[in-house]
């Protein structure tokens, strides 16, 4: 596993590989490091799907909003790279800021309409950050494949649009979240949780159960906003919860929907927080067959 | 030589190309058609450069204005493919409005600060939608080199600032402006002019030179102010002309300053309208040895 700091090292390695081996496919993971079972089973993905994989730590300060956790997000370079190893990962990609703007970037990707509701709504600028940075991130490594974990829709969605859009010349892979025994998603935050938060935190994926059970008995008269009342009620059984949204929406255009009946596929959205941590979750239905 | 009208079958191309010949370099002549002696520069230098020479012919809508002349943009296809094979292209891209945009972009590549000023205030939302369009072809065609005159050369300034913000790996070529014998800079839109216009349009590379004069005569005391003020009265010699700018700014940041001496480089810019017609140029001065 080679470890590399700066673009034109990364760039250099990518094109040597391209030269001797132009049917190489190199599949891409970019991450934020603290790296969690939900990364390696995006790293295990790559490793069957291609031929070399790179794995991107970087903890992108533009998409933290100025009272967000950009200073005190978690940090372990050592087990990430145990954990990078263990999965067979060839490359990591491990700049350092300065690196990644030598100044204040004037330049901005945005994506209107999907970034309006959800995190776009409640972290204002997060989502042009992110386009931003992994727009860099692909011209930097000019993948063929790259890999998001769905626990992060909303980006799935974005990135998607993005790519589509600018025609960026990669297939973007979304995978399934990955989750604690308990039905935790799991997530580098997680390591901000008290014990008593964290017991609580389950309650986000039981409010997901709850939408599951509620589409699958009645699926043809439920309304949008039973199915919020119900989830938001579910949350509300844990008195730490405070909910910052609980959302059904259409996915991916992310467009409010009265009757579930009015979209292909919808997504039940959360964000909680426990004390100061905010944690995300979700889960997509396709209701048509 | 290859016309291409659709994204997919040049993807192909290049993968061919860059299949077959690793070591080809690929240059890109992003064009708006209606070709002049200008674009023909620019074919040239690539085809002096590179191994592969690609051209593309497209009227990006969403880089004019609603009151601006994006519907009778003048086209001529069987001429420019005419002098796109007599300056040795290899390929001509040539999509049409619904290949780049099968729906709106919701995506928007955006550059602040140089695009405050001059065009970018004269046409808002201009070189957002000029950076975007050059963002979808780099990807589309993925070149070693991309070609742009300087005539434009606040448009150069922008995709210099985004390829270098957002890591494109492409090496922008800045060429210079052709002019017809007179010293009007070669541009698609003279041919709106009317006999009496084309001959009073001249004015503007007159009051460049004017600055030129100027600056070689009294650099030192000289302020942007004077400068512009005599710049601004060679332009009023033209009866016919009507003034939207005419800016002395640093270059490439594109800021006021008030003593020639503040920027190492400066650029006086011009755009002035003939009836409906808006034509622009510019000179570049490098003031400290």
């Amino acid at each position: 596993m080679h470890t590399v700091k700066h673009i034109q090292e990364l760039r250099q390695f990518i094109r040597q590989t391209r030269w001797n081996r132009p049917e190489a496919r190199i599949g891409f993971v970019p991450t934020m490091g603290y790296l969690h079972q939900g990364h390696q089973s995006l790293l295990d993905t790559a490793r069957r799907e291609c031929d070399v994989v790179v794995l991107s730590i970087f903890v992108n300060p533009i998409q933290f909003g100025p009272n967000e956790d950009f200073s005190r997000y978690p940090r372990d370079e050592e087990r990430d790279m145990a954990i990078a190893r263990a999965a067979g990962t060839d490359i990591v990609f491990f700049p350092q800021v300065e690196e990644m703007y030598p100044a204040p970037t004037k330049t901005i990707v945005s994506v209107s309409g999907i970034t309006q509701r959800l995190c776009g709504a409640s972290r204002p600028g997060h989502f042009d950050g992110v386009a931003t940075v992994v727009t860099k991130l692909l011209n930097i490594v000019q993948p063929d494949y790259a890999y998001f974990g769905m626990k992060d829709a909303q980006q799935v969605a974005v990135i998607e649009q993005m790519v589509y859009d600018l025609n960026i010349p990669v297939t973007i892979v979304p995978c399934p979240t990955v989750r604690e025994s308990d039905g935790l998603a799991m997530s580098s935050r997680n390591v901000y949780l008290t014990a008593e938060q964290r017991r609580q935190a389950v309650v986000l994926s039981q409010a997901l159960d709850t939408a599951e059970r509620m589409i699958r008995d009645k699926r043809d008269g439920l309304s949008a906003d039973e199915l919020r009342e119900a989830v938001t009620a579910t949350i509300r059984t844990a008195p730490l919860a405070e909910i910052d949204y609980a959302e059904v929406l259409s996915y991916p255009a992310l467009e409010p929907i009265r009757a579930l009946s009015e979209a292909d596929r919808i997504i039940v959205a959360l964000a909680v927080k426990f004390g100061s941590t905010r944690l995300i979750d979700n889960r997509l239905f396709h209701l048509r067959a």
